[in-house]
């Protein structure tokens, strides 16, 4: 394909936001929830999404050794990433999922809190490890992972999300570098 | 790459299956689970395991419009092998997590039961989908599955996993092609 031909990055982030909804009032009343399923249901549009990931991790610079992914929307976007980046994927559960040694870290949720695990052997000490999730809103799920990876004596080099809703400013929680490709 | 030095499907099966960890008495006693998260750990052996569920979608010759991945491992599955086959990918998941009109269905776990859920708008009449998940034990989930692609009056044209544990019998409770990787 001719270089003219390719969309701009602007114009595939663009696209991707086109297709997410927002659905008014779930979970409860208030929240205007973005779903982001539509997404998945375009294969070029899922493409451009992985792309563009990918295309930011490699812009950094920096190698990456794994690829974390939250459950259950991070394990949707973490894989096919992981694929791309040729590195491993390790997923982050709701504790009492994972078997074998695992390492747990509780994190803050809206009203209360849970914890979150991840497999001991799944991360050595000095990985670099980049973190994703579907959207970042408060941090506090992205914070709790990160205290996972560092629990490893390994490197968090990157916060990834599709989505991030700035005006929860999600980002002052974490002290690592946040790329997310469509702001609300 | 020669086509000598390509390995076979045997082979690249073996391998998968030799990453495979089975570990005692979790999540309770009695129970020899199947830990599948080392496959993704190695990208080589969790693109082969994509391939080759790919290649078999493509050996039964069926046009696929979207392959249905069960929460939570059926996501770290089902993506990868909709970006492959170059269609919609879609979520299953348990009831309360999917916003707009949904469709939900009742199924039968080991010690009672519980609710999944899809979208409504994500799957239309006559479209063939293959449902995804990493394993089949009583197939009581996939089962599930099934009557919810039913419901939608889409085509089910096949159930796929990774694993399969045969001496459970899961295959007998799903009335639509069945075909796993690696059993036990």
């Amino acid at each position: 394909m001719a270089a003219e031909n390719v969309p701009s990055k602007q114009a595939r982030i663009d696209r991707i936001k086109a297709t997410i909804r927002t659905c008014p009032d779930f979970p409860k009343p208030g929240i205007p929830f973005k779903d982001l399923m539509p997404i998945l249901h375009n294969p070029d549009v899922f493409s451009d999404t992985i792309a563009l990931l990918e295309e930011h991790v490699r812009e950094t610079g920096t190698k990456v050794d794994v690829v974390a992914g939250l459950e259950a929307r991070g394990f949707l976007f973490g894989p096919p990433l992981a694929l791309r980046l040729n590195c491993a994927f390790v997923p982050i559960r709701k504790a009492g999922k994972l078997p074998g040694e695992t390492v747990k870290c509780s994190y803050v949720l809206e009203y209360g809190q849970d914890t979150m695990e991840i497999q001991q052997s799944s991360v050595k000490p000095n990985q670099n490890v980049v973190i994703v999730d579907d959207l970042i809103a408060t941090g506090g799920t992205m914070a709790g992972a990160c205290r996972l990876v560092e629990t490893m004596q390994a490197n968090v080099v990157g916060c990834l999300a599709v989505v991030e809703l700035d005006y929860l400013k999600g980002r002052d929680n974490l002290k690592y570098a946040v790329h997310s490709l469509i702001h609300y």
